[in-house]
């Protein structure tokens, strides 16, 4: 990390655009090198010697970008939604054609709900029982979250790998909803509070013991820190990486 | 406080009344007088010059011990079951006749419950969000809790009254449960883990702001503050008295 | 409140001001009439036939509004700090020549915080053990916090007052400041964390069971619903109050 | 895991023994085969066909039962304290001439306290700042306790080794004792308080969010889990193994 490295970014003139650009600008170890929103030509990049860009765009225009920035050596770090199997084949084509370049894809970048992910997938198989419980701001139009949803999912898992049979659960006389919704066997909890953003607990239980896994997040630009570790570590990590976990050594 | 009060102690050989006539002895302001169980007769408190006693028997046997108990000038703490408006009827009769003996009667004897309820009561109306969450071991066969089911009656009346409406919540799309159960319109989530024993949060939010009252009770003893306190008190407060709660001067 | 009240703003171009003629703006059962600031004249609010006025402003001038408000008949919501002992007489003597008039004087209007320091206040003589925990961004100078700080006297003067001594500490090897800093003697924890804003929690524990009462503020608007508060119930009440709480009906 | 594992227990008697003879006859897939306490002989868990012996007995006392356990192709799970390094020496040597057999020292059984351990140590790196709150009864006699000061140790050496510097913190006037203990440059903080067991809480934050792992232990037997999981893999991992994290393929 001693060296300075120049960070251009897609979609500049956008709200996340915006966060990331001063993100880049205020991190002594990055140069902001290139912005490029509509109507501004990817050679940019080019030009101002840009080593990695961030792109937070639409699926839209997201394979064209990729295709342009791995051609011209480019490292890619990739907030972009839309990535289905197919895409991904396509993008390591590309990388298997250009050594050295490094493409990162998340689907999250905020670090405390990537490890809190892991590690209740991990934790997950040393428990007789797990929950989950999330709490989001009163306008939220789905229950679960997605990422409670994704939690679970990879709680039940572990433990259906591992052998790991239901949590215990005496209930017999029960209201309406009480027990909240399964996802697999893991049963899920969506609390919805004005004074809130986005939140959740994975709630671990064994005889006379329990373990609480908890992310806050209370600010949009929670995504930042993330974007920065992809920026300072995929040049390191050539080809395609799928996930912010996999660049962190856990 | 600074007279010693004679406490005697009817089920005296149960696991709760060797609870009580140890927490008893062990209070300096206290001395255990007598204790009553099946096969010893009530004049033994008389006997013994007991001020003070605690019933926590059955609905069988408890209207006749108060009767004998009131009618000796006796006061008394009752955490027995049961007491239906006709008996506490019954027993505001007796008392009237009694002037000078109190009686209290609690179905919660939990100080960190009672205050718990009481402030979510007093809060509720001032929160645009109100949720119940309530934790338990796994061998709970009813969900909500008793707890939780009142503690969100006295949300709802309280919000009725103040004339707030309900909670806001934009969910369009819901996994079954994942809401809770509705109690009046205040959603109560029922979590059962291994390695908890009673717990509940009430979580009430406004712009930009939360505050959660937490009750986590880990221990079956946690009553005994509650009793000792209504022993302290009640010979200061003739007549009957429901609620430990209302000798706690909030 | 079935009638609209007019509401005029002291300090309507600062930041606190435009965000409480927002609120105000968007409240159903008021109307915004007039707002003042630098240059404008306190004539503004009687020619708009302003009821409430709301004063967060600055000690340099909050006197000489307020004369001329109480003058006048209107009614003030009061957020500005600096008032001593004899300013609160100076105030009640010009209320006592309006009668009618209501002046609401809060150091503190964020309701999650004055329910917070209020039930703590009432609980803390019914429990063996208290002790505070506040949590701040790492920007805040002062450790620990003025609300944490008060909170503690609260706690502190409540249990002196009702008899009940130091909570139990068996503590005889520790690290310097492992056990926190002791306001009167109340032991109270300072947490300084990026990504926090400002939050505090109460534990009150006795055998068995805990309380915890825990505030989060994440937003700097969290006075808004407080202020909105303040000029619903201040034309019910006469003459000067101090505190929100007063305001309640706890 | 299919097969019955016999299963002995050294210090059967005593307290903590008696919880893990009763732990070892609950479980399906295990069989009690012998227990020895004071005066009894070793060689009854040759002669009862014994595979693994759990050892919580005393430092002057566990390095015989280990040479005799191992000589005798006995497989060990170790939660006797005093294990400096040359006994782990010694005890490495002996287990190099018994191929095959498998011994495990472990200072914590507790899965949710060797978890909330690893993950804090994993996360350490990822978050601008860190701190420890440990919460315990009041008669706990050290502050902060033996595990949140191996924590906060573990934490620090994590981000000494990543580079990263101490948490900011712009604290300039503090009552003494507010900002906790330093443990390397982490900030401790010991609550005392009546009603708790033992809890810890490790909070990490960056912009816009936080991760809290919290462990509470409430009862006891909670080293249960963590022992009967060291029974069930020590088998399969021959030599010396310290941690119980270390069978855990985290």
């Amino acid at each position: 990390m001693s060296e300075v490295t120049t960070v251009g970014v897609l979609g500049s003139n956008g709200k996340v655009g915006q966060a990331i650009v001063a993100g880049v600008q205020a991190a002594s170890d990055l140069t902001y090198s290139a912005g490029v929103d509509k109507g501004d030509a990817l050679t940019d990049f080019v030009e101002s010697g840009t080593q990695v860009v961030v792109d937070f765009t639409h699926p839209d225009v997201v394979m064209d970008n990729l295709k342009f920035l791995v051609d011209n050596g480019i490292h890619a770090v990739v907030g972009t939604t839309g990535f289905t199997d197919e895409r991904l084949d396509t993008l390591a084509g590309w990388l298997a054609d250009a050594p050295g370049v490094g493409v990162l894809i998340a689907p999250n970048f905020a670090i405390g709900a990537v490890l809190s992910m892991r590690f209740a997938q991990q934790a997950a198989r040393f428990f007789d029982s797990v929950e989950v419980i999330e709490l989001h701001h009163p306008h939220k139009a789905d229950a679960p979250s997605g990422t409670a949803t994704r939690t679970a999912e990879l709680i039940a898992a572990a433990r259906a790998e591992a052998g790991v049979g239901p949590s215990p659960d005496a209930t017999s006389i029960a209201l309406d909803g009480a027990r909240g919704a399964l996802v697999g066997d893991v049963h899920v909890h969506s609390v919805r509070l004005a004074g809130l953003v986005a939140h959740q607990e994975v709630l671990l239980g064994t005889q006379g013991e329990t373990l609480t896994i908890r992310h806050d997040s209370i600010d949009r630009t929670s995504f930042l820190p993330g974007v920065l570790l992809g920026v300072r570590e995929i040049a390191g990590r050539p080809g395609l990486t799928v996930g912010l976990d996999a660049l962190m050594d856990l």
